[in-house]
C-alpha cells in the first residue's frame, strides 16, 4: 500500500459514501433535537439511503471494470458493503420510529444520535487517511480506537435506556417497541465499529 | 475462472443443496396454503434440514480431499456454509410455529413463503450458471439483483406485518411470538441475499 | 502449515485467551449453582472481560510487529476477534441478569452454562492442537464436531426454555427479559461454533 497507483477514485467514492451518511445522521439528530421528526423527515432519511445505494453500486461497478486496485479487490468489496450497512441501520431507526408511532422526543434516542454522529465523523476521518495508510497508520488506528470507545459508550447507553424502560414503562407493547429502537440505534454504532475492524484488518494485511 | 478444471462435482453438489432447499420451501408454502401445517409437517421440514446437512458435509469433505478447486477453497467453504444457513432459518420458522403454538394460518406468513420460494429459485438459477461464470456474469448478476429486490420486498412485508400486529393484537405475548416469526422469515430472505453477495464477491475477485 | 516457523507466541496467546474465558465461564457457572450471583460476581465477570481485551490487543499488536506469521495474517486477525466475541457474550449475559433485576436462580440458565463450559473447553483443546494442525487435523475436527453438537443441544435447550417461559410466565415484561437472556446464552454457544468454523476454514485453506 506504500506505492498506491493513481487509482484514487475508489477513495474519493468512499469519502462520498461517508459524507452522505454524515449528512443523514446530522439531519436526523437535528430533527430529534428540534422535535421535528415527521413523515417528511422519514422520507428525507430514505432519500439519503437511496443516494448511498447509488454510490455503493458505483463503487461495485467500478470494481468490476478496474484491473489493478489500490487495495485488494475483496477488501474494497467488504468495505463498501460494511459502510452501506451503517446507512441501512440509520434508515431502519427512522422507519421504526415512524412505523411504531412512538413519540420521537426521547432523551436516550437523541443521545444515541449524538454518539452515532461522532462515530461516523471519526470513521470518515479514518477513511480520508486510507490512501496514505502506510504513513498515516497511527492516525487511522487512533480513529478506530475512538470508534471503539463510542461503541462501548453506546453499549452503556443502551443498558441505561432499556433498564429505565423496564422500570418506568408499564405498557409491554411500548417496551417491545422502544427496546427494538434502542437496539437498532446501538447496532448502528456496532456497524461503525465493524467498518473500523475491516480497516484494521486491511492495515494488518499490509502491515 | 475462465479456465475451470473439470472439477464440476462441487457445482453439482451446490445444485443439490439448492434443490433440497427449494423442495423444503415449496412443501412449507403448500402446507401453509392448504392449512395443513402440523406436527408431521414440522418433522418433514426437519428431514429436509438433515438432508441439507448431509450435502453440506459431503461438500466440506470433498474440499478436504481435493487439491485443485474450480474456485478458491475459502469461497467454496463460505458458499456452502451460507447456503446451509438458508435451510437452517426455514427450519427455525417451522420450529417456532410449532413451539409457540400459534395458528399458522396467517396471510403475511404465507406471503413471506411466496417471496422466499422466488428468492431460493433465483439463487438456484444463479448457482447453476456459476460453472461458466465468466461467460454468464451478466445473467448471474441479474439473478443477484432479483434476490436483492425480493429482500427489499421482504423488508416492506415485515414492516407491514409487524405494524399490523401492533395495531390489532392486544395480547403482548402473541405480539412477541409473531414478531419473532416474521423476523426469522425475513432473515431467511436476508440469508439468500447473503449468498448472492458471496457470489458477487466471487465474480468481483475473478473479474 | 506443515512447516510452522518458530512463531509459537501467537498460539500461546490464543491459549491464554481461551484459558481466561474458561475461568470466567467456570466462575459464572459456579456462582449460578451456589446461588451467589450478585453485584460482586458481575464485577468479576467484567474483570475477566477486561483481561480478555488486554490479551486481544496484545495479539493484534504482535501481528502488526510480525512479518512472517505461522498462519495467514487475516486468519489470526479473524480468530482473535471471534474468540473475543465469546467473552463479550458471557459478559452480556452477566450484565443483563444484573440490569434486568431477575432472579438468577434458574434451571435453564444453569444448564446453558454447563453447556457453554463444555464448548469452551473443547474449543480450548482444538486451539491447543493448532500449532501441529497438519498432524492433528483429525483431532481438531473432532473437537469442532463436539462444539457443533453442543450448539445444537443449546438450540434445543433454548427452545425448551422459551417454550416453558411462554407457558408458565404470565408477566410479559418478564417474558421479554428471560427470552433475551436465553437468546444471548445461546448466542455464546453460536460464537464458539463460529470460532470452530474459522478453525475449519483455516484447515480447509491449508488442506
Amino acid at each position: 500500500m506504500g506505492l498506491i497507483p493513481k487509482e484514487t477514485k475508489f477513495f474519493e467514492l468512499f469519502n462520498n459514501q461517508m459524507e452522505n451518511i454524515l449528512k443523514a445522521v446530522s439531519f436526523f439528530k437535528k430533527s430529534l433535537k428540534e422535535n421535528s421528526f415527521n413523515d417528511e423527515a422519514v422520507k428525507r432519511v430514505k432519500e439519503y439511503e437511496h443516494e448511498g445505494d447509488t454510490i455503493t453500486h458505483e463503487i461495485v461497478d467500478m470494481l468490476n471494470r478496474t484491473f489493478i486496485t489500490p487495495i485488494d479487490r475483496e477488501d474494497i468489496y467488504m468495505l463498501v458493503n460494511n459502510i452501506d450497512e451503517i446507512m441501512d441501520l440509520i434508515n431502519v431507526v427512522s422507519n421504526r420510529l415512524n412505523l411504531y408511532k412512538v413519540d420521537s422526543k426521547d432523551e436516550y434516542l437523541y443521545e444515541f444520535f449524538v454518539n452515532i454522529e461522532e462515530s461516523v465523523a471519526a470513521l470518515s476521518n479514518a477513511i480520508k487517511n486510507l490512501p496514505e495508510s502506510s504513513k498515516k497508520a497511527t492516525r487511522i488506528m487512533d480513529y478506530c480506537i475512538e470508534i471503539n470507545r463510542l461503541e462501548n459508550a453506546g453499549d452503556s447507553l443502551r443498558e441505561k435506556a432499556i433498564s429505565d424502560l423496564f422500570e418506568k414503562e408499564k405498557d409491554p407493547i411500548k417496551v417491545i417497541k422502544w427496546k427494538e429502537i434502542y437496539e437498532v440505534s446501538e447496532a448502528a454504532l456496532d456497524s461503525c465499529e465493524h467498518v473500523a475492524k475491516t480497516i484494521e484488518g486491511i492495515l494488518v494485511k499490509h502491515g
